[in-house]
């Protein structure tokens, strides 16, 4: 059984969201959205902000109750951004979003991800019969975040656990980093630097090569243009 | 030294989005916003979309040259959807929003995190000058995301690195669920029930109440209800 996600936008107020909602989606290789009793012409007003994701928007179910959207889910998950005061609310009772993305990345079936209105977002009541409420860690100053940039950090946290999407950039091995860092060392041994530097220089090195992140490909441009000055200093220390 | 973010958009075509980008920042506890040479009124046409934070956009910086949002900062951090299908692009070689925020966590100083226009993003030129490009891990059939909804996803990735932002819901701890499943494991002793079976039930048990990140509070509503139960049973197999 594979796994799959429904995102369900209730009560969709204002179409330019319903458009960004799409575009977050495809953004992060989600396509199936549904709608239920949303207030305006969704698909009309969406589609200038779906952008290049006019064919999720398109596609879109739109449906007058919420049962509907859910009654073949395996999984029902709420999002709120109104986090209790007292943990005695288990109503709201909430898992993060990359604590969420880890349990989905573990499941399979049809999870429901819903999202409520942009005033007031899903009821007390809606929240109660969801599986799971999903809340993303904002500030207390401010925690109401706009429905479809809240889409985009819980889609995000999914695609990258259950690697849907990915980085294409290689890490250089550990190795290659060592290779780099043997011939820094190597040319300090000619110019008779002391231990205790060479030791210091060694792991300055390799700190900051960890730090950065270094591509395969950097590194190997960068030990070759280190094999060449070697070669030169070892050229001139014969002559000499 | 302290840590501080500049957030800096340059050339912000659409008020709606600069408005979004504030409220994003707002909602992750971020409040530096510069805009370099935009191409509409962005205070006035942010208005509508940045809601709550309307105090972030209000103190905005509007500059002409890029230069000067960027003369005072130690780091300063691209950010682009096009990544390059070869690593030889040493310009666009990006590390992820998670790479950037570890990195980010573990260092002081003033960054400029720099966003380009909606249509074209930042130029090479600009990237170039970056230390850093950063990118989201997005669908290869629709890479782009719309510049405030990449801003949420990389500015949750930089606050719940350092902690701006936590969760308040506090974890039961292994002990607390030990206590739980070991009243479980009695009962069943009450039952005569095999052993075998007691160690599965109590794996099962454990397993499901760790994958429900089964909150402090819960764990203790759960416990005195088991325990009311347990002193019930006991209270019979005395009469009995």
């Amino acid at each position: 059984m594979s796994r799959r996600l429904r995102v369900v936008f209730v009560g969709c107020e204002t179409g330019e969201n319903a458009g960004f909602l799409a575009r977050t989606m495809k953004n992060f290789g989600f396509d199936e959205l549904w709608f239920v009793k949303p207030v305006v012409d969704v698909k009309l007003l969406g589609a200038k902000t779906a952008m290049h994701a006019a064919d999720v928007l398109d596609k879109a179910m739109i449906i007058d109750d919420l049962k509907g959207a859910l009654e073949d889910a395996d999984v029902v998950v709420g999002t709120t951004s109104t986090r209790p005061t007292s943990e005695k609310n288990f109503t709201r009772n909430y898992v993060t979003p990359r604590e969420f993305a880890e349990a989905w990345s573990r499941t399979s079936g049809l999870t429901a991800l819903l999202f409520g209105r942009e005033g007031s977002g899903l009821s007390n009541k809606e929240l109660d019969a969801c599986d799971l409420v999903v809340s993303i860690p904002t500030s207390k100053l401010y925690p109401a975040m706009n429905i479809s940039h809240s889409a985009a950090v819980i889609l995000y946290e999914l695609a990258i656990h259950t690697g849907a999407v990915k980085p294409s950039r290689q890490a250089a091995s550990h190795h290659e980093k060592e290779i780099f860092v043997n011939i820094v060392v190597e040319l300090l041994e000619r110019t008779h630097e002391v231990e205790h530097r060479k030791t210091l220089v060694r792991r300055a090195l390799l700190n900051l090569l960890g730090r950065s992140y270094v591509s395969k490909r950097e590194m190997a441009t960068l030990t070759g243009a280190l094999r060449r000055i070697f070669k030169y200093c070892e050229a001139r220390s014969v002559n000499n």
